[in-house]
């Protein structure tokens, strides 16, 4: 089948993850959406630029119009950002009758209604995962995978900037300017920070939730905004000696009176799994009335690329499968499942924890380790329990890196041959998931 | 538009609790879906046991046959479980032109590839998002989410009862027998838990979630599968020494060399956030390329009615709507969007930190604990500093109960405008996300 042709509208951060997830995955896609999605233009205000992407074979051009006026093209991704020329580039390309991708939160919490009013007149598609908290998928999760819910109320951390900011505050004692100074240089705030510390922009992410979440209007006026630029490490430090932690949340609930709509500093209880959440990372929290409490986790920022082509491959499923089986059950069309051999257990590599009992007497440590170097199985930690009263023999922890278990398997027959080795060695495997 | 004529196999657990939800939440799932959903008749093997639903209006039979056969009904709901009769019934149903949902992972596991095969061939939908861990979306967000990604491995906490039981042990110190029994006693573990804690449950789980992942076949034959049996409170406690817990993680990895699929007992470190997901809870982590290390949250067991009703919206919606706006943008139908009032910051409701600078004088603190209850505010904590040399003020610090902002603001002027308190009071807002 032909190649889905798509045009792309900015080639900053967004734009550029986005072609380079495109290429770096293009079989994976392909095998998922049924056919390849070929980025065949691209706009960009400055053609001379240095690019985060490659551009081989992409028609750069520094005029917007003409990509969203090109027959050739099928979808367009916005990926410029902001309320100015993004709603008319994306108002255009649905004129033109071309499904739309979006990334940006702004244009869809201002002029969301107006955009879909329109693309439902066309019969035409516009999606934007990637507006909410990045790379993970909660737009789909809240509007499809918790369709079954009265939700209650949504709570998200959804500025990875001000998340950043009061991590570094938190860890370190340090305060807010230091560290805004800071995140500046990292490149993680703006020069000009206010949209992010000052609510702004959680505000737009939130104002899309609460709407897919209860089923009201885009109200992004409404939202009642306190940024984080007058916490100071007190706050921070009281906080904690109280057990809480200080996140930025946006917070949509539904009460008897009505919806409340806020983003502010909030304290959390260190003992929620949102409250560790720490550094440039988002979660969101919804509580339906089914499903109970549940939390998706992840990177809001450079893996907005991630949302953006799960995006375009939603469109091609539409565009190009039978409708019974737009998504594929197991996610890959059936004729592109992959004969990847399956590993058995010996082959297997991880770390490992293990527990030898071992006699009370010098030199048992020795004969041990000597075994395991002799295997060139490394030893990361170990520790050496006293015996209890009544016992001769002592337990022996250690940790190894990581190594396939038939490797294991021979140095632990040598060990549990040893005669100051009691019973066979107890292991359980160990996974850093970092 | 007529409502959609559902019929249930099964009203256990499973099956109850989505006839639960679809009678609760009917109206939110009609604004969702865009049509009714009605469930018009059940199957239960035995009709005079008291149930969790409510079944008037449903038709009750002990025969699942005259469901699928049923020309009436437009989608079949499989909530019996297994793979005995289970698989026939689903096939039937196909055979008969209905849509299947399903939240059978050992069917799906054993027998998806077959089902697959027969829902393609006729042109039906089979959706078995309950399958996996209960009400969290984790199918959904694989095989659509994350679909820009190479999928690096998975790793899930997606067995509820395996992980109570090393929840309880590592939390009171407790040994595998003694907390299984308990488990059991609370419903939390069945008579027989083999399928529970010796794995297989979770190799079920870990083989769907394998497949989407990497685009391979279903082959529950080659998990490598080992149970948490052999646990003793003495490895929980020297993981914990070592500054790790042990879960049961269902582990997919692409290796150069091939896939791992395997279910153990696990050491992790502490500081992720999987490691402290604890009691029946389940979570699952996907590592993509794109989008980074993705972690997704919620409860595993009750609320799977939450994951079958989703199922049901999303083949209403594709029965039902225009294709290209199968799914509405802001996740309720363009007609059903409600005019709830947004309020304002006034009539918010949270508990409050707050900051007071006080003169380090006695009866300060009297002064301010009496406006307060004047006011009928509730105190949760205060904590005094000592005053630093040079200070002639203290910071005080409180924790208030939930009211409404504008009764904190009339207390709080007060409090300013005594001469012992210097400048304003600084408040932050405090959730507990209960």
């Amino acid at each position: 089948m032909k190649p889905v042709k798509i045009g792309v509208l900015g080639l900053g951060t967004v734009g550029g993850g986005t072609v380079n997830v495109l290429r770096r995955n293009a079989d994976e896609i392909a095998r998922r959406a049924g056919r390849e999605i070929q980025v065949v233009r691209a706009f960009a205000r400055d053609l001379n630029r240095s690019r985060i992407c490659d551009t081989t074979g992409i028609g750069l051009t520094d005029d917007p119009y003409s990509i969203v006026n090109d027959p050739e093209i099928e979808i367009v991704a916005e990926l410029i950002g902001g309320t100015g020329i993004a709603r008319d580039l994306v108002l255009k390309a649905l004129d033109n009758g071309k499904h739309v991708v979006t990334a940006n939160k702004a244009l869809i919490a201002l002029h969301g209604n107006e955009i879909f009013a329109k693309a439902r007149a066309q019969g035409l598609m516009v999606a934007f995962e990637a507006a909410v908290a990045g790379g993970i998928p909660i737009i789909k999760a809240v509007r499809e995978g918790l369709a079954g819910n009265t939700i209650e109320w949504v709570a998200g951390i959804i500025n990875g900037t001000c998340n950043y900011i009061l991590t570094e505050m938190w860890e370190k004692g340090r305060d807010f300017p230091d560290v805004l100074q800071e995140a500046q240089a990292l490149g993680y705030a703006e020069a000009d920070p206010t949209f992010d510390v000052e609510g702004i922009d959680a505000a737009h992410k939130l104002t899309i939730l609460a709407s897919i979440a209860f089923g009201i209007p885009l109200q992004f006026d409404k939202v009642y905004i306190e940024g984080i630029s007058g916490i100071t490490r007190l706050d921070v430090a009281y906080a904690q000696a109280l057990g809480y932690r200080i996140k930025l949340l946006g917070i949509a609930r539904r009460t008897p009176a009505g919806v409340e709509l806020r983003v502010h500093p909030t304290l959390i209880p260190e003992r929620r799994l949102i409250a560790n959440v720490n550094g440039v990372m988002n979660a969101v929290l919804v509580k339906g009335d089914a499903v109970g409490p549940t939390l998706f986790y992840g990177a809001g920022a450079d893996p907005t690329g991630s949302s953006v082509v799960a995006d375009l491959v939603d469109v091609v499923r539409m565009l190009t499968s039978d409708p019974d089986n737009r998504v594929p059950h197991l996610a890959f069309q059936p004729g592109s499942i992959a004969d990847i051999p399956v590993l058995p257990a010996s082959e297997m590599q991880t770390a490992y924890y293990l527990r030898l009992s071992a006699e009370d007497k010098p030199g048992v440590l020795a004969d041990v380790t000597r075994i395991l170097a002799d295997h060139r199985i490394s030893i990361e930690a170990i520790i050496q329990k006293e015996a209890l009263a009544d016992e001769s023999h002592l337990p022996v922890i250690l940790l190894t890196h990581k190594l396939k278990e038939k490797e294991l398997n021979e140095a632990l027959a040598r060990i549990e041959a040893l005669s100051t080795i009691n019973g066979p060695v107890k292991r359980i495997r160990v996974e850093t998931l970092g």
